[in-house]
């Protein structure tokens, strides 16, 4: 019986790049984290120490710092695009690309109304995502939000769950919904203008969340999903990580007072953890 | 030569704790960690192992949400104070209290122009903080801002430093200055609107910051901590920690190309950290 | 065009649990995380809110910590096996199960030679993991380390890679080689004393990478995984994630020094990223 | 009233350096995070960007990285008395000198009774720490223990603490202790062989928290702490943090088990803190 080198890839994760855009009135700053993964004909470069094929992980660094500047003008799922390009075409030896790039986000400082030109403050955790996979023949486009930390102080319900020796949660009609969403949908175009749209997506699952009525995480992380596809056809599929970030009723009963449903428990751990994925129909798994 | 018990304190720590304050148009949703820390009449504790003087943690962490469903209803520093006014008047081998509170910020959702009534995007991980320290006789009330991430693309220099052996840092007058400051400040008063001031010093914070033209980290530390002191009769000294977080200008040399201050490596580690306390005459140290 | 559910889970995270076995002469201690994800006839609960069907992730919660009284007595792999089977011989409407389980390890604290019989110091961030994936069919039993931090500081080179514009890395053949080694190997059977052949892994691992002339990291992962499936015919593939913890050679030349090869600057990042699968012939993708 | 500057430092922190010292039949791998801070005449650095008295950090972090390849070769606190040395010696606009120095243990690997030359794992988190704060008259030096993840399963009390109306923790007198403990003491020589007392007073520190019975988590800090001050003459006083990784007894009898003190929830957050200082009669405060 053999053994044998199977799936694989390898790259530079990390690669933390800030731009300075200078424009007419004010200056953009971005601020962004890529990582890079390469697969192809790497074989003998894991059975034997061939490195004859081997585009060096630094090399892979150096690449994204110098291609950013003329090409890191837009978005960074344009950006993206181009440093897979970049890679595929000049590599015969790699079969597929893989790219992730996170933004961080900032927010210029406003005063009394105006705007300042170059002072910045950071927007917090939450990230602009996009992953960039392609081969030859083909390329996905995948963007997205991570750490979006979003709640609701009521419309969110959990009853009728399986009753049975191990379940003693309450059920409630009240309670509060919060979580740490990471959403990824799929891009059916390269033609998009993916800063606009992005933006637009983001409101659409920030709305679907709030006005939601919602009788349980999974029926609010499916209706966001819905949304989203029902308002933006340039969305192929779209997933949602959910974990439910639950704050506990404080319970007051043992000091003589009666509960309000006012004071809670944040908890980090343990955490529910809602995954949902809401396709079109021919895309069905 | 006699070994004994030196300075000592217990408490309990990340006690976590959410509130709704139902409005009449909408609720308002508050997310705080609080910490608790005693000194007092302790030796025999230590020494002998006799707790009939220990108020136990788990009870210290209780008061904090019993009490809060009362009494936090404004300010943090409001509610530390009550806090610490009630674990000192209530336990008479207490003879120090410090109360610390971090408040994680969170902002409602708007939709076109409307504010929701009750969902809620977290404002990232700024924090606005209170300690309270108070003993039979005084009360000491700081009030701070933490993981401020801000930054500006201009103005800011840093030249004429030592030159000698060691150094090679290159001079400029045009760099990125980047900061996760964090500010603390003493209030001269308990009659002050904690929320309201509050929001005003981190704008002139900010304000500060934005319009310095910057010779160093330390002049720009020292500029905002005038400003305050200038503008806040209240505020008796304020603290300012400033880590340099670097954004190293990509060197294009080696491969061909011009540096044109465009690209640059966002970094973590190592970085500079400044520190400086601005005070009134009186008040020097 | 129709839209609809497509793949998803749900579940409880990072219940940290603790268990004390009290044996004759000693205590064992254990600490565990443990995760669960249910998969199943879960659409009418996205789509309609309907609860019937859900096993609330509190009461998965509360399964973990009850049954491990009676049944974590062996490795996490044992009790995972058995609460994957709970789940899913309970619940009919649940078509998969996964269970998660890291255990955070520790090491009996020894004075003079004698092995004390209850206290413990942790043994650091490395941890023993195991993935149980059960259907009506089928069990796939997955184990593993991770945040296994290690180094070789010789017998580690690299050369012979690409030259291209952007490639300025100085080849090497004298290097230091570190790496935070995630491990992850499938076993062909249930039938195995999971915590003996764990530890002999671990240590086939360790020594391979210990004793390996490395040409790259590439060639360090396969001959480690190599190894394994040459030892242990009961592990039918592996999977190795080595990120490349770099120690760059701190330039002295700036200051009229020679690089001797003895001081680095340790980075977290960036970082390589080398993942690979070691697989059987037959099991080949 | 006039505004001025007060306490204020600056310097670099993470300084992240790793260093081979080759001997003849092994290599020694050491790795530390360094940090440095000033204080002096900075007064018109602040207030009108004067840099001529500044020591840029980049130095200061250079200063670091050269200075190790002579200097470093026995403890941290050997090494940071050499560069408080060196800073306070070289720069007479210093007053003070404040070096900060964690080292990340490491252990060589060992198979059947050999120790393998040049292949080491990760000791874990626990970290050997000193700070060394000296001035133009007067240098001290402390060191300690950072993150010591320890615990017992028993010998580990609480009772007969205050009852009052927020009290409902249940008297122990089985329960699990564990700490994330911080040990820091101060040296009263700098002729010490600081490495060989390290691990003398690191093992006393674990054997005084192994066989001590103990009442409460303060009776056993103090244990330690005064075990320590018996022992080793060398030793002026030490500080112990000793948070309070509270284990809970998971309540069975909502689901008809009693409870048998077996099963634990795990929890972080939140966390008793009990801090503590042990003193010589003279050094009392």
């Amino acid at each position: 019986m053999n053994i044998k080198l199977g799936k694989n890839a390898y790259g530079k994760r990390a690669v933390n790049l800030s731009k300075i855009i200078r424009h007419a009135d004010h200056h953009e700053f971005r601020q962004i984290s890529v990582s890079s993964a390469l697969e192809g004909d790497f074989e003998t470069a894991h059975t034997m120490g061939d490195n004859s094929k081997i585009l060096a992980t630094d090399t892979q660094k150096n690449t994204v710092y110098i291609l950013a500047r003329e090409h890191f003008n837009k978005g960074i799922e344009d950006f993206g695009l181009y440093l897979s390009n970049f890679f595929l075409s000049n590599n015969p030896q790699v079969s597929k690309v893989n790219i992730g790039i996170e933004e961080h986000l900032y927010a210029r400082m406003a005063f009394d109304g105006t705007v300042h030109p170059h002072a910045y403050v950071s927007s917090g955790n939450e990230k602009h995502t996009t992953t960039i996979v392609q081969d030859k023949d083909s390329v996905t486009i995948t963007a997205g939000i991570k750490d979006l930390l979003i709640l609701k102080t009521t419309d969110s319900a959990f009853t009728g769950y399986i009753q049975e020796p191990y379940t003693i949660l309450k059920e409630t009609t009240d309670r509060i919904l919060a979580t740490k969403c990471e959403a990824t949908w799929t891009y059916n175009s390269v033609n998009i203008d993916f800063t606009a749209i992005f933006e637009q997506i983001r409101n659409t699952l920030l709305k679907t969340f709030a006005f939601h009525k919602s009788l349980s995480v999974q029926q609010t992380l499916y209706a966001m999903g819905e949304a989203v596809l029902q308002v933006y056809p340039e969305v192929e599929e779209i997933s949602l990580v959910m974990p439910n970030k639950h704050h506990i009723p404080y319970n007051m009963e043992p000091f003589g007072l009666d509960n309000t449903n006012e004071i809670f428990i944040a908890t980090d751990e343990p955490f529910g953890y809602i995954t949902g994925t809401v396709v079109r129909e021919q895309d069905s798994v």
